[in-house]
């Protein structure tokens, strides 16, 4: 005889375990790691994962207009705009576990144990899952949270394809989202006092301190620059060199120019310039290329030392274009300008964690865009190595609990 | 009433008008172009072609254990071992029309006009389509004639898988060949008293001598390199210049010494260097590379010429790597020594052609493969500017129509 057994309360979500469960989601085997794109079946799990959840600790959840998805705490006496919270759930191709899924289950987390605590909120919190923040499938980063705060065409956006031809308007509709009912959202905007992004740190700064978290200062300019190289495809074994006009040449001199010119620039700019992605048509290996697709990205302290990196790269560029006879188009895909952090909100996050390290980060994030709309603040749970992007990307148990419990300190202090 | 008509005799097969209806089978819209690889749906077009059209000259048409496909012309009278002629039908990824459907088709159109003119022949002439000449689904060039000539383990091509990580022995099966039949065919190479091919001319030489036909010296001594760059993948933003470990910088240092390196060779090498083909894994836009993959091709008139120059390039990347804590891992993917064509079947060309331009070649040749176990010669036709491995190789109409004559001149005096 099976007893009945009263219902019982949700238990407190462990970020560890949690992790662990998504660490099945999307796993890549090509490329190690893991690859989460919007709304590809990865994607998809790792939603269903966090409605599932969010359901069982008593949330509300709801997905937007943008595909953002929310889950809300609004208990009795808890009124007015909301304290958001959150991260994301896609992940860069190959990326590691934690950039963004630590900020989403932190946020869970966090949220449950103020629940269990019995913490009576006089705010709600609303935790966000943000669409397509790397920006992997459409080329676009922050592309949720873009949409939410009006800062895009949404004619563009809808028109964007992925790598097979698919458009956004065909992916959101294939998943039951109208198309035309995307973009900037005036009541869910109003409906947010502020917005706090926990995330695992990108670069090492708080190792070399000895502590487990920090609080963001800014986010450095950055850009994503489109290089089009293009030469005169020919046989790699029969072109005498002298007739040769090859781009493969010109895309090393820019590779090696991003280097160069971001290692030569003042250090205080904090200049950094990287080739990640590149193409080569046809791609034969006993075929000259006739073109080289490349993508530049480039980040600096200002928006201005950003364009003269950039300028001071595809110069170099362009001196052995000439050389080689190869013709370089450049477009630029996306420029986000430089991101001061709301001082007040920081103070606030600062004090509740007892004073931490202030760090500034080379990364854009929603918690940028939202920026231009509404206070804004980002905490940072510490990285060993300072990997990210990168299967190697990963914090301690110890420091995952850490980031939590700040998390719920700064929730609790806010509302 | 339909009269009944009297058989009639084949036209004489048009090589222009001939390469005009391969034009439509295999374009690349993808990369421009033509992609015809082993078997796959674009090569099963041109073998189809080439079976009825054969067949449609009254030629006798087979397909050996290797794949090769052989048209012969044995008339009362002909008798002893063949005069083997011929070329291939598949080609690079986004490949020229003419390189080696030229071949396949000039010979084709040359037995029709000996046919024609009543010509009867002492010897048989057997034409051939090698496959895969250009490797590019299986990673090695001359499989065909490789297998044939029994120069490469079997064991070893049955397991080669392309792209989709199908196998060489699955796509056999598929295509009704029993892969565990492949490899040297005595009995058909001691059928062939000689082989002589016709090939669009690779680089520029003719067309500075003003004449539309020569006959080839020799092929370059000619490898395949594979390079696999390890690094650590990270955030392109995040990530301090001073830890990074991108494995793109050593990739550019390859691109680089490979043309710095063949330019400052001895001229007289005719050395000459390539990287054609890099994967770039994870391959995201804000992702530093954890490892890329680049083949190097290398070329010049000795084997001892391509080794030293392959050497000076890696030791140059492998500088580049110790500077940026990368791992570099080199396999030679493919090694094909210096190839003297047959003196006298040469010269007996040449005179056939009433003296003609004599040239070197760097690009490889199934001829090349056939040269170490039969007298073995080949003749080009002017390319204006000299591009092959690209849309954009051509041969004039006159021009291929002055390679048929020739080829049909050779032919019969051969036979």
């Amino acid at each position: 005889m099976t007893p009945v057994e009263a219902p019982v309360a949700p238990a407190t979500l462990d970020a560890v375990a949690a992790l662990a469960e998504l660490a099945c989601i999307g796993r890549d085997d090509a490329r190690g790691g893991w690859s989460r794109h919007l709304l590809d079946e990865a994607d998809g799990e790792m939603r269903a994962w966090f409605a599932r959840t969010a359901a069982a600790l008593g949330l509300a959840v709801e997905t937007d207009a943008n595909a953002n998805q929310w889950a809300t705490w609004a208990p009795d006496g808890a009124t007015g705009p909301a304290v958001g919270t959150g991260s994301h759930l896609d992940s860069v191709p190959g990326g590691g576990p934690l950039d963004g899924p630590l900020g989403v289950v932190s946020a869970l987390a966090a949220v449950s144990r103020l629940m269990a605590e019995g913490h009576a909120p006089s705010r709600p919190v609303r935790i966000a899952n943000f669409a397509e923040e790397e920006g992997a499938r459409f080329g676009v980063p922050c592309l949720g949270s873009q949409l939410l705060a009006g800062d895009i065409d949404t004619h563009r956006v809808r028109a964007l394809t992925d790598g097979s031809g698919a458009s956004v308007a065909e992916v959101l509709a294939s998943a039951g989202l109208d198309p035309e009912a995307i973009g900037r959202d005036d009541a869910r905007l109003a409906d947010l006092a502020l917005y706090l992004e926990l995330h695992v740190e990108q670069g090492r700064q708080l190792a070399p301190l000895g502590v487990p978290v920090g609080v963001a200062t800014g986010i450095l300019a950055h850009g994503r620059w489109r290089v089009t190289v293009t030469g005169r495809g020919d046989h790699a074994g029969a072109t005498e060199l002298g007739s040769r006009r090859d781009p493969m040449l010109v895309a090393a001199a820019v590779i090696r120019a991003a280097r160069n010119r971001a290692a030569g620039a003042n250090p205080a700019t904090r200049a950094r310039a990287t080739v990640g992605k590149l193409q080569v048509v046809p791609g034969g290996s006993n075929a000259i290329a006739s073109e080289v697709r490349l993508w530049l990205d480039a980040r600096a302290e200002h928006d201005a030392d950003v364009h003269d990196l950039v300028a001071r790269i595809l110069s170099d560029a362009e001196a052995v274009a000439r050389e080689e006879g190869c013709e370089v188009a450049v477009a630029e895909e996306s420029f986000s300008t430089r991101v001061e952090f709301d001082a007040t909100l920081t103070d606030l996050v600062d004090s509740a964690l007892g004073g931490v390290p202030r760090i500034p980060t080379g990364a854009g994030h929603d918690a940028g865009i939202l920026a231009a709309h509404l206070p804004t603040a980002m905490m940072f749970v510490r990285n060993p190595d300072g990997v990210s992007h990168s299967p190697l990307e990963c914090a301690s148990d110890a420091d995952i609990r850490a980031g939590v419990d700040a998390l719920a300190d700064a929730l609790r202090a806010l509302t």
